[in-house]
This record gives C-alpha cells, structure tokens and sequence, in this order.
C-alpha cells in the first residue's frame, strides 16, 4: 500500500509531522481532512490548531509554536467545505503558522499564492505553500482501453460519508491476507495519507475519467487497485465527479458506502440521500459501459450514530434485504471480513 | 434567440466576418465547428483556409490576405480534435494569419497565448488572441435548486452526431411559433454562433454541474431556455460533461440525438454507439434527481448518410417502435413538427 505514484501523478512530498488546522467549522461533515488523517495516519499528526471550529479531532490543541516545539513541520488545512474556498476569518491563523516556521499543506481549490497576505508571509519567510488539489498537466483524453489487473471502486449514497475510510479499511484486509494491493487516492486526505494520487474533483471535466485512467494504470493480473470514490451519482452538484471516475476505474467491484440515519443531501437544500438500490443500479447501469462484469461486493456503513447492538442489528437486517454483505469497517469483526471476501470471489 | 449571455457568462465580443481554418483535418466529424459556423452563421463566414486538411466546408478557399481583402477580421479555428491540442504543422498557417491583419479565434484546449510562435506575432502586430474555450472564474458549486422558467437539453448516443444542430432547430422552431426562447450554448462553435455561453468541457468537474446552472439562469414560466448538449452518457471519455450539464440544466424536456448508421463511437477503440433506448434509460433514471418530471420529448436524427426515401421510411419505422417522434431537423417537414409539438406538449 502507498506505493509511490508513478508517471504522471502528483509525486508530492509533504512536510511531516502535521499540525491539523480546522478554521471556523461546526459541520464534522466537512472536517473529514482532519479526521482522515488522526485515523490513517495519527503517527505523523502532533495536535490541532482553530479559530473559532466546535469541531474537535480529540489532539491535543495547540498553536503554532507549540506544534514546531514538538516537531511540526507543516500545517494542514483539514477540513474542506464547499467550494474548496480559504474564508478571510482564517488569514491571520495561517500567517501565525507561517511565521511560527510552519509550511501550509492546502487541499482546497483556492490556492494559498493567491492570497496575497499568505503569499508575502511565505515568501518573506522562505515558506512553502503546497497546493496538492493542483492536478499534473498532462493529464489524457480517456481512451476506455481495459487495463490489466483487478480494481475496486467505492462509491456512495452522499459526498463524506465513508468512501475514503472503506477503500483504505479494505486495501488494508487485502494485504492482511497476502494480496498485492494499492490504496489509490482521490482527494485530498488520501493524497495526504498515500503520499501521492489524483485531485480527481479538481480536473477538467473533459480529463476527468482520463484522470482515473492514470491513477490505476496496468497491474499484475492478481494485483488489486482500491480506488478512493468521489461525489454521489445523485449528488445534484458533484455526479460529474463521480462518473469520470467510474468510467476511468473501470472497477471489477464496487462497494456502497452509507450513512444510515442521513436524510438530507450534504450542502444542498431539499435533496434527500439517495438509497443503497439507485446507488447499486446507477452504478452499474453505467459502469458496466467500460467493465461489463462490474458486480456489487457489498455495503460498507457509517455506523458511528448507532450503538453496537443497534449497528449489528441493522446491519443484518439489511445484508438479509439486500442479499449483500453489509459491514462497519471502523467495526470491523467476521461482518466486514464477509464485505472482504465478497470483494475477493 | 441569442440575446446577449448575462451576469457571470464570457461575453466575449468575437472579431466578424470570419475565414474558417480547417487545419490538417481528414476526419468530417472533428469540423463540426467549422460546418455548424457555416450552417449557423454562414453570412458572418467569407471562406475557409486549410494547410492539408481533406474536409471542406464548401465555402471559397482563401488565404488569409484574400480574406482579408473581403473584409474578414478573425480566423477561427474551426476544428476539435480529441483533448483540444493544437499541432505544431499549423503554427506556421496561424502566425500567417496574424501577419494579414486577422485575430484568432480559439476553442481548442490549449491556450493561443501559450504556444510561443503564435503569442510573439500577435503581440509584435498588435493581434487578438480569443480563447472562448477558458470559463468565467467564478463559477458556483451547483446548489440543484429548482429554477424558473421551462429547459430543453440534447443528449446523444455519441459525441458529434447533432445535438447543437438538433437545438438550434428547435430553439428557431420555437420562436417561429412565438415562443420566447434562447439558445444556450455549451460549446465552442455554439458560442461562436450565439456570442456567449459557457464551455462546458473546460470547467472543472467540482463545479461542471455549477456551469450549468450558471448557463441557464430563472426565467420567465414560459419562457424556454434550448440547452445544447455535449458529449454523451455512455461515452467512456466524455460523461463526466454529459452528467454535470444534464444535472444542472434540470431539463424538463430532452431530445435524443443519433446517427443511423454509425457503430463506432468516436475517438475510442472498442466501443459501440450506444442504442436510443439506453440513452433515454440514463437520462431519465439520471435526470430526474434535479427534475422529477423530465421526460423525453423525441429524437432526432443525423440521417445525411441516407436518401429522402431511406431516411423518411426509417424515421416512420423508428417512431412507431419507440413510441416518440423521430425527424431530422435538416429535412424538417411534418415529422420535425411533430417533434417540436411533443416537446412543448
């Protein structure tokens, strides 16, 4: 796993350890930066840092020149919300970090040189600003051509709801199980985590699905590429996302990711989450355009609402419906090991 | 029918007449910008000029002085290859074309201004570079909020086949019913015609589904805005624009545009056109989600390939196996009223 991108990818290398920033936020839904990287990478995160967020990853809260005392290195904006905009309230916190000796590792779509306060602060320190949601430039037309090697793509019922956390919780299982396997990452917490993958939402429209054409390239026959979904195909804003990207992985399996207990559509008014049946139809009346033997291996949940007796209650309730594994990665336990095995027939 | 595209759209005021270059082009379907200018706008078209291309468009063939000398102030590139680039053999015809006294009108990917030759004569001369092809800056993350006014979008079985053509019929069919409508352009060669729009393969796939809404903003209730389509849904390339542009137009009405005779999709190596029935399967199962009431309003067929008799004898026979009208708004006649009627229905 994490295998360094090869070719054409964004070979970034990011300043570690991390300070976690988290601005102004009261949506954890938006926070999913942060929380990706305490979870997947907590070895290379010392504390986090706000101004004014009730959102909280449970680090130690620290300033700027706390976290350099304790050997940070770079402050990660670890939360996105819509739009990938940088609000003007959070200027004065990123220049703190600057001269506190910190370099600024950004994933929103608004780039920190152009803010000119940011910009004259790195520049006058001799700072880094990193912008890892900037795609490489020669991205290619897709040609559709079938690649070798066997992929996996999550997707999902909503944006932030587990798609990430699914691909690496089973990139993980398959190489717990002698599988050769890479975690393939498509935003900005998984490029931060792997060290490397595709800005897939920040790509021209007309580069999209030739932008997940190179970020799983041909593999050994037996090699597993685990693909970090995007969007929703229902998400009234970002199915453009997640279509490319579909069509680009050509994914042998999918796997759902859900929410239960999630009724509205994150950052829209009046849309409901779709259900796991449209998500597992669209999916494949699509995907099978560019992998005809596209199948559903199964349902990964986002159970953190629910008690465990709740989770596992629900969870068969809906395997039984569905005909389909359903299981908690964060869980985990002989549920999740059925998802795996799903994956793998 | 083309007013002026308001508020956050590229007015660009392009340099008229034109002369039409048609480059090194041997492939009739990557002209379309070149034959709907023609067909479109043909009394803004004092000719064309070429540097090995086999396809012509029928107008005179002129150099760049000639064209000048019959009044012309832009060259415009009139042909799309697949991911937009601009191959070094033309440089030469461009720099040729400046040295006249023309502009340069683009709609390819690449940006005029960045290919060193053309950028040089052009800045000693004192010459416009227009990339209509670059987005508006500012464009919004789609929120899917129901808009005013009523929308009609083309779709396609493929890319290239008639779906600007097919709604600058029925845009023109609608205001000679008196029908208030607007052509919405999402191209380069449409928004060559309309002088505005927005090109839709250019913005970024976070905010394609945003350009849309952009494009086509609340109207009056019976006012119809006609939405050029692009790309197609089962295209293995170019979905990621047909989804985001069918998301954010909530089209309350779509027509199916197709070639009888075309098997092989274009610029892909495999991979069969896809059938009508699947097309309106996907974008109704798709188009829904933003507007609960989409229907299909017709298809329209590319049918230059057939005679009167073969092309009106197949429309008849495809109606009644689908159900919905079928005409080409080339021939017109009673089957492209029957189709315009069922659209407005």
């Amino acid at each position: 796993m994490n295998a360094p991108f090869a070719a054409r990818g964004t070979a970034t290398v990011l300043p570690q350890p991390y300070l976690l920033f988290l601005g102004d936020t009261t949506e954890p839904g938006f926070a999913k930066t942060a929380f990706g990287l305490r979870d997947w990478a907590g070895e290379k995160c010392v504390g986090e840092y706000a101004c004014g967020a009730t959102v909280s990853t449970g680090l130690p809260r620290l300033t700027p020149a706390e976290a350099v005392a304790k050997g940070a290195r770079g402050l990660v904006i670890g939360v996105a919300n819509p739009g990938g905009v940088i609000p003007p309230s959070w200027r004065t916190s990123l220049v703190e970090a600057l001269e506190a000796g910190l370099d600024i590792v950004s994933g929103m779509h608004v780039r920190l040189a152009d803010i000119p306060e940011v910009a004259e602060a790195a520049a006058l320190l001799g700072r880094q600003l990193i912008d890892i949601r900037v795609p490489p430039a020669d991205i290619p037309v897709a040609t559709g051509r079938k690649r070798s090697g066997k992929r996996l793509l999550t997707v999902g019922t909503d944006c932030a709801l587990g798609k990430k956390y699914t691909a690496l919780a089973i990139a993980r299982a398959f190489e717990a199980r002698g599988i050769d396997a890479d975690f393939r990452a498509t935003g900005q917490t998984g490029i931060m985590i792997a060290g490397g993958g595709m800005p897939m939402d920040a790509v021209i429209s007309d580069f999209e699905a030739g932008a997940a054409e190179v970020l799983s390239p041909d593999g050994a026959p037996e090699h597993w590429d685990v693909i970090e979904g995007q969007g929703s195909l229902a998400h009234p804003a970002y199915a453009a996302v997640s279509l490319g990207l579909l069509h680009g992985s050509q994914p042998d399996v999918f796997v759902v990711c859900h929410e239960p207990g999630r009724t509205a559509m994150l950052g829209t008014a009046g849309y409901t989450v779709a259900t796991i049946e449209e998500i597992i139809d669209l999916t494949t009346a699509l995907g099978r355009r560019t992998n005809p033997n596209i199948r559903c291996g199964g349902v990964s949940f986002n159970s953190s609402a629910l008690d465990e007796a709740e989770a596992a209650a629900l969870m068969e309730a809906e395997s039984n419906r569905l005909g389909l594994p359903v299981a908690d990665p964060v869980r985990g336990g002989p549920a999740f090991d059925a998802l795996v095995e799903s994956c793998l027939a």
